[in-house]
């Protein structure tokens, strides 16, 4: 089986999280919170860049959370079925990468600014060019007819967006609330998102386990 | 023939020419220098996520400098030759980005502060890691026997480390040096490192176009 090594929380885990869930590949969560822990995974040569996440798959030590995602994703043949749709998988899984990353300091910074700076900044810019995206393909999918790693990009800030902002995100973005409601409604991203290895939000612990691991 | 549209300088647009160059596609230049230019590209729907840059090849438009250099990668056979050098070297590309990112600002921010922190923190956390991976393939590449987008993620950070910092950087790094001068050493990158493709360092007007085009 498949083991993550992460903190108890989101930050670049749940992207992965995500990926293993829509592949269904099972997979254990092992949770860090001793910095003696992460230092030994870095002693035994784990770790790349001595970063987290490691994901532990097919006998492999894989860290960087794209590459990750990609290697779980090429797998599950989530990457497409021609070059045509392979090349608009990764553009807008990027374009996902981006339009998440103002979430990710929830909790390092106050709740409340990141949040006020996502609705003010990321939230205008991208929510109409994923509509785009998404009205332009017209199948409830951001690229061909079925779930790909660009819909698995999208979601995770759309996950977000719903959780802090409500549905009234999706206001004018009748397209992209399709999407969002089609992927969130496979039973694997459904089975996903109630099961344990969702994560809660960012909260005093998560960052209090992180900064004591990372020595920050 | 492909094109790259982008500021007259590096940037996110150079790690694109490398690969272009690296895989033998020939390409054109073409750099913006007012912003009507940039807003005609958003207006014609070239630019997914209204950014640059842009490359046009083989009748698509590509955007995400990622992607773009993926995609021009796995046309010439760059990204390995099974599933172990796929992964190994989405990975260690990874890893060259995330080394590349802290010489982004220079000239933006002021150069001598850019360049005091990426030699504070950026090299002594990378050169031993790259090193590692190089010394444990032991070819004079960083992943399998020959040329791949890992060598070409990385190179572009060793470019800078070398121009601002001396060959001095690779002193303690025998075999990173190694691989610095195998690629190099390769017809298509030397070539590439002394024709007009190959852009100057940030500069003042650099920085200033970049400024009008964007309406920072």
């Amino acid at each position: 089986m498949a083991t993550l090594y992460y903190f108890e929380g989101r930050g670049r885990g749940e992207f992965i999280r995500l990926c293993l869930s829509a592949a269904k590949i099972e997979f254990k969560d092992h949770f860090l919170y001793e910095r003696a822990e992460f230092l030994k995974l870095i002693e035994d040569g784990k770790l790349l860049f001595n970063q987290l996440p490691l994901l532990e798959i097919d006998g492999k030590q894989l860290t960087q959370s794209n590459a990750c995602a990609r290697y779980v994703a090429r797998k599950a043949g989530l990457c497409g079925k021609n070059e045509d749709e392979a090349v608009q998988i990764d553009m807008v899984s990027e374009g996902g990468r981006d339009f998440m990353t103002p979430f990710l300091p929830i909790g390092f910074k106050p709740e409340a600014d990141v949040l006020a700076d996502a609705k003010k900044k990321a939230l205008p810019k991208y929510m109409p060019l994923f509509e785009k995206i998404a009205a332009a393909n017209g199948t409830g999918y951001l690229v061909g007819n079925s779930l790909t790693l660009a819909d698995l990009s999208v979601l995770e800030p759309l996950l977000a967006c719903v959780e802090y902002f409500g549905m009234e995100c999706f206001n004018d973005y009748p397209a992209l609330k399709k999407v969002y409601e089609t992927v969130t409604g496979l039973e694997s991203i459904s089975r996903f998102l109630k099961s344990s290895h969702r994560q809660r939000k960012n909260d005093e612990r998560y960052v209090s386990e992180v900064k004591k691991v990372l020595a920050w």
